[in-house]
């Protein structure tokens, strides 16, 4: 598909059109000539800016959202979430991903990282949506050494499967975390991913007892651990890291792992810390931003969520200047970390046609000092009013394809699923 | 003005209707009669909700949206606002406060506490919009006896010229803070507040620097410095109180004063501090929420400051079951401080018809588990769609008479401002 998009207003450019073809920005300037058999698009000096990246969540669990809040973590866990999960089947971890998509697409994400039950659940909704996603089927092995061959039993035959998708669906190792995956397991996870060139994406140091337990268990923090088998890599996403030391900083620079903040569902679960963002930025980590899931957020929209994000680091610092909203945009939309979007969260020639068009014509965004701090610091999800992946129209004017339906399904689904 | 309001849902009644006749609710019940003369408004099942009181802010601080962030606080104060301040008109503010009044009620809010310059500019642009505010010319009297003279006199003139206004809006006393006020204009504005049961609205501790220096110059915290000077009372209403001890919080529930939480500004100018609520509230202080200006949040959604203000309360307790969402909407409704709002913030018969009528059909409104924890949790301003105040409706499916005017002009003014 072809597309010309006119008057597009840059920041820092001011008006331009857009030629996008197979995917990608060809070219980008004022009056472009117009393109044989493209679809002329006027967004009318809506402003241009790429899509955001959202580093970490379980979309599904949109099918959870608001149920059992403001509890602790175990009675959560036992009373709502597990016995709920426990019903989940394919179909409906289809439609509460694709609700989940269709609040992304609402709000301005166009990829992100996916970790949940049933695979091709979720992979089928994201290649449904438009969006682009690292999916992956969580792998738990605390039953012991059956569960641990069935999860890589699982892996080899979804990384097989996954070839039935579009290359906006990228098959992800997802071990959950350390306290849930058995050394042995990591270790398979490493040779594997070393092997098929796959990206890994696992909880790490959320929480301080996660730390302690790990200590107490294998001697050394939780990325040391990691590293020991052999899961500290390029090809890393290291979801939360709340609890890192300095050494570990140290290790996940050298070795190229990511880390993906999650700022709002670590202050609702009070997991206690804050994420040490400034002395991971300055090692040169690649740093990415998660909104985890709905039912610990409880939204998708990751402008609030960048908001929130540089809130508290300012907070954390105790230095207004800290996290500038640069900065902020900068990780929120994968620039700061070019693995989790599959591209490089760059507006420019070559890159992916993954765009959005925000209003500029609302109270939120008025006056016009800096458009930068009103994306990140006075805007929301609703000042999206189109949104472009791969070159191809996914909402217009807050139009989406099929919306009504995705509501229904969802919304009966998770009735059913949460009935006691 | 009489309406009959149809098909309203109420999450804990199911399908009413509504009579609002002379800005009161009259009645709430299921297929009410017609009323004569009422003008019919179908709301297609919206969840009606009280609308959201805004507890302090300085409204036509929008004007400075994003001029300035990430910055220090003296350096922001001497090479952006102040400059641009000495230049401010009272059209200006009347715009500015024209657009804060737009942006409110796009996002539910129909009370706030406003704190700025040019009374009358403030007072007007109230009266116009439509909503319900306390409005006070800032009193400073750093510059000595002829300005605290000044000041008052003023009070005096502004409180008699408020006669010229509806009763929506509500002089009120605003010396500016402990620390730009002399104790002799606080002692001042108490005797005048007994005498004209006039409300005073003051910041209070938002600084660890407020309170050494307090000590230093007056031997005392600042709450009971203000209290020395009479101004703890039942109709003061203090902005910030992020620094308050267990014994100033004593002080001021006995004195029935009013804490005003801005935990958006708070962060983002990083005081350090986080308003001690738990405290507060076991000691049954009133509380409400603020966005502050515009220039420090940067926009005026209570919604989201909501949201972030149950997180970092969590937080700051390492409690996910602290201030749960049902507080917190407490909290952000005048519920729990009623004097914030001049009403009740209760949804029932007898009290005002301030009303906002919410979208269900939403993806972040989606499923249905829980209709308050998706309201504080999930939604933002943008899940409003009507807004009624004092029995009028502000604004039907979104839209609001006058809307573009006011985006222009205050646009338009900001540049001119900001121009250096």
């Amino acid at each position: 598909m072809t597309l010309h998009v006119k008057n597009v207003w840059l920041h820092d450019q001011g008006t331009v059109d857009m030629h996008l073809v197979e995917g990608k920005i060809q070219a980008i300037g004022p009056n472009l000539p117009s393109l044989p058999q493209a679809t002329v698009l006027d967004v009318h000096h809506k402003a241009a800016v790429s899509g955001l990246v959202n580093g970490h969540t379980h979309a599904a669990m949109t099918l959870f959202r608001g149920y059992g809040d403001d509890m602790h973590l175990m009675p959560w866990l036992e009373t709502r979430i597990w016995p709920a999960e426990a019903k989940l089947t394919q179909e409906d971890v289809y439609w509460g991903t694709r609700l989940a998509c269709l609040e992304m697409i609402r709000s301005g994400t166009v990829a992100f990282e996916d970790m949940y039950w049933h695979f091709h659940g979720m992979a089928q909704a994201v290649e449904d949506s438009g969006l682009r996603a690292g999916v992956g089927a969580v792998m738990i092995d605390v039953a012991g050494e059956k569960q641990a061959r069935a999860c890589q039993e699982q892996a080899v035959q979804f990384l097989e499967e996954s070839s039935r998708y579009s290359s906006r669906v990228q098959f992800t190792l997802t071990p959950h975390a350390i306290y849930t995956v058995s050394p042995k397991s990591l270790s398979w996870s490493a040779t594997f991913s070393e092997q098929h060139q796959l990206p890994i994406h696992i909880h790490l140091s959320e929480t301080a007892f996660e730390v302690s337990e790990c200590i107490r268990q294998h001697g050394v923090r939780p990325a040391v651990h990691l590293d020991q088998q052999g899961l500290l890599t390029p090809r890393t996403i290291l979801a939360h890291g709340v609890y890192l030391d300095d050494d570990e900083l140290d290790l996940i620079a050298e070795r190229g792992a990511t880390i993906v903040s999650n700022p709002v569902s670590n202050l609702k679960l009070a997991v206690g810390g804050i994420f040490p963002y400034r002395r991971a930025a300055q090692r040169g980590i690649p740093i990415a931003l998660g909104t985890d899931g709905a039912a610990s957020n409880n939204n998708l929209d990751m402008f609030q969520d960048a908001k929130i994000f540089a809130l508290i680091q300012k907070h954390a610092d105790n230095d207004p200047t800290s996290l500038t909203a640069a900065e902020t945009w900068r990780v929120a939309t994968g620039v700061a970390a070019p693995l989790i979007g599959q591209g490089s969260g760059l507006l420019k020639e070559g890159e992916n046609a993954d765009i959005l068009f925000l209003r500029r014509d609302l109270p939120e965004m008025t006056p016009h000092h800096d458009f930068i701090s009103n994306v990140v610091y006075s805007a929301t999800g609703a000042v999206v009013d189109t949104v472009i992946v791969d070159g191809k129209v996914l909402m217009e004017n807050r139009h989406i394809e099929g919306e009504e339906e995705i509501l229904q399904e969802a919304s009966a689904r998770a009735k059913v699923l949460c009935a006691t």
